[in-house]
């Protein structure tokens, strides 16, 4: 028989296991020290390296010794299922176990398999029978980090990825192992097919830390997440000519510095205009002489929104100004004073195209129940839907089954450093709506006889 | 006696020879071919080189042929001196042989050295006897291409730079060789004294490329130059924080790199403003990673001037104003639109500081009378005072003797490139120039007595 609301609000994960769980596996992957606590230390666990295979055994052990059936396949995806009463895809908590080089203990989505994993340790403490079967799952190599494309095996099981484009992705640096070679030599080359369709999902919950400051900086507890953002990843490139700094005047040069710069701060004052976000990570430039002005400037414009078509509204405009900038022509204030040189050319290459992901209505309903199971009076206040700006494998997972995303705090918002942080009471509280809104989707399953 | 005016319009130097010599020495250390024509190849003669040794053994034989006493002093500086009539310091000309790695054939020196030996010719074929001695100087390492200081050799001799800096001065990249070592190693380690005290010059005059689009542009054949700019380099730091760029919103950010576009386009605005150049050529930035706002961003800030107050004002208003704009607030336009995030630090570190250099206006004056005997009726429309953007063996001259420079026009403004070029009149009309001026000069001298 189903428990009922009131019954499910009073099954409360097990805070103290769950720390203890996740930093005795962090003991694998160990990055740098940043501070003077037993756990400040940062994560370093790429991809199916010999501490990635170290977590997956660890993984594979501890749902195996919950009674859960084990499932492997073909890119390493582990599925991890705990049986239910009724045949049918299992409701599933999933992320992934890998980090950045220089990451932290708590985003990779190491907090979220933990939490995973504490969940179904906490319907074995109750007895909890659910509906259909539940599980976890430990998506392999999220971060791109060690094999240059995030997301990539979520990808794959979508159909959104080849299964040969993901096999033949070589390792960043001088090394030449493959994601296929290195997922033989750590013996997790399933046999099982990468995909839906033959493994299919009842529905994908995410815990994840936010990333960012807005749950921080306006005191929530909870972010259910409707969606991630849409982005799209360019390389812009200004030729103009270099000269030398002291003997050629303003006018006579084709400074491409000095054209990147307002091209940057352009794309900053539009997107803010637009309620998008730009921004510029990398950036190089030739010849590279305190007295030369370059003649060659070379950087990456990243651009978001929530909606598809704001972005292209973003970059739309931005194609047109850049143009004009360049040229030396007003556009807003960027070329109001100064002088006017020869002007410069910008080019535009794409480099990735992600559009918005909308998540399921009854899985964001589901987190949002489940936190105000346990929040209480407090819920309105401290419960925010909200976008995730990053990806997630669960941009993958939503497009083929139910999904949505839990997001806790992180101190200040720092994640992808190895001072990451993210409290044991956000740590438990992520947990709790997690293992809530599963039993909560299983109960509308149920209900829906599906 | 002394030639008259008249007669001194009169002798004319040989271009063809001029060329002939240019381009045979520059088959020692040839660089990368940029064009199909002959010349058409740039020049990579480090200093102190195999080739700048053969490049020097060459001036010394030349010269030597010509009649001149030659005297190499501890910097390896070559000063050929053709006898005049009375005893004296040699009125001179002057500049250098070695070059860029990827340097062109006129800068470097190579023009200014080879019209000088070009007016030692004429005044051999004409039987031209002077009322001082006359001569031709070779400075070692002008470029700091090799061994990284500009202008070091001359500034040990002008007293600016001690010999013992200079001696252990290392080449750059992987190598261990120094100025002193290579010195020796060539055979140029003189035993003169490298000094204005036991080698004083009567005059320095310094034919050059302009470097600058300034005369081509106006159509004009001859810059007399009235001096050199001042200059000041500077390292700007800025310091922000490393935050996602899909997950921080504009308000929560501390940008370095947008902060660093705003005031290199501020120092750019700032610097028309006032009538002087400000230019940015290096840029590096941390992490590097397109989706992640870099917390740190260095950049080179080259700031020059005619007036070294003006210098100064500039400095000081950017100063102030940098700090402004990257704590968020409004300098003129900059911080108009966008949105304010957290502000980053920013932190100034001198690493070049050269006060404005002001040429004798006696032999200014010489270069202009000597450019109207070329130009004769056109010579208004075609001679025009400016100053040099660049440094030059001169700025260290002029310290200890009267000195001044002559500029000649070079194809767009290029030079510190293989395909830097000034064309065959341009560069006849610098030596004839240069040969009138020094003849000039050799009259005042006469007329003055000293």
């Amino acid at each position: 028989m189903s428990m009922s609301r009131e019954q499910l609000a009073r099954v409360r994960i097990n805070p103290d296991r769950l720390w203890r769980d996740l930093h005795e596996t962090c003991e694998w992957g160990k990055g740098e020290r940043w501070g003077p606590g037993e756990t400040d230390i940062g994560m370093s666990r790429l991809a199916l390296s010999d501490a990635d295979k170290s977590a997956r055994d660890w993984f594979v052990a501890t749902t195996k010794s919950l009674g859960c059936k084990v499932k492997i396949d073909a890119m390493g995806n582990i599925f991890a299922i705990r049986p239910g009463r009724k045949d049918g895809p299992p409701t599933y908590a999933g992320s992934h176990m890998d980090t950045q080089p220089t990451g932290g203990r708590y985003d990779a989505g190491i907090l979220g398999v933990h939490a995973g994993i504490e969940a179904l340790k906490t319907m074995n403490d109750h007895n909890i029978e659910t509906e259909y079967s539940t599980g976890v799952i430990n998506w392999t190599n999220e971060e791109g980090a060690r094999f240059p494309q995030s997301m990539i095996s979520s990808g794959v099981w979508a159909g959104a990825v080849t299964l040969e484009k993901a096999y033949s992705l070589a390792e960043v640096g001088a090394g030449t192992a493959t994601q296929r070679s290195e997922l033989e030599r750590i013996g997790y080359l399933g046999s099982l097919e990468a995909s839906y369709k033959v493994n299919p999902l009842g529905a994908h919950f995410e815990l994840h830390i936010e990333q960012g400051p807005i749950l921080e900086s306006s005191d929530r507890k909870i972010g259910a997440v409707e969606g991630v953002q849409a982005y799209r990843w360019y390389t812009i490139t200004v030729r103009g000519r270099d000269c030398h700094t002291g003997t050629t005047d303003f006018r006579n040069r084709s400074d491409a510095m000095l054209t990147a710069a307002k091209l940057i701060l352009h794309s900053h004052n539009k997107a803010a205009e637009l309620g998008c976000l730009a921004s510029t990570g990398i950036l190089s430039l030739k010849p590279g002489s305190t007295n030369t002005v370059p003649g060659f400037v070379q950087f990456s414009l990243d651009m978001r929104s929530k909606e598809d078509q704001k972005l292209i509204d973003l970059e739309n405009a931005l194609r047109s100004d850049f143009a004009q900038i360049a040229a030396g022509d007003e556009i807003d204030s960027i070329n109001k004073v100064g002088t006017k040189g020869r002007g410069c050319s910008v080019q535009w290459v794409m480099d990735t195209d992600s559009p918005a992901t909308k998540f399921h209505e009854d899985c964001i309903e589901c987190v949002e129940a489940s936190a105000k199971d346990m929040l209480g009076v407090s819920a309105e206040s401290k419960i925010q839907r909200m976008t995730s700006g990053a990806g997630h494998d669960s941009v993958y997972t939503s497009r083929r089954a139910p999904t949505a995303m839990i997001f806790v705090p992180c101190r200040d918002g720092v994640s992808h450093n190895p001072s990451e942080y993210c409290s044991p009471e956000d740590c438990a509280n992520g947990a709790q709506v997690l293992l809530g809104a599963m039993l909560h989707y299983d109960r509308l399953r149920a209900g829906k006889g599906a």
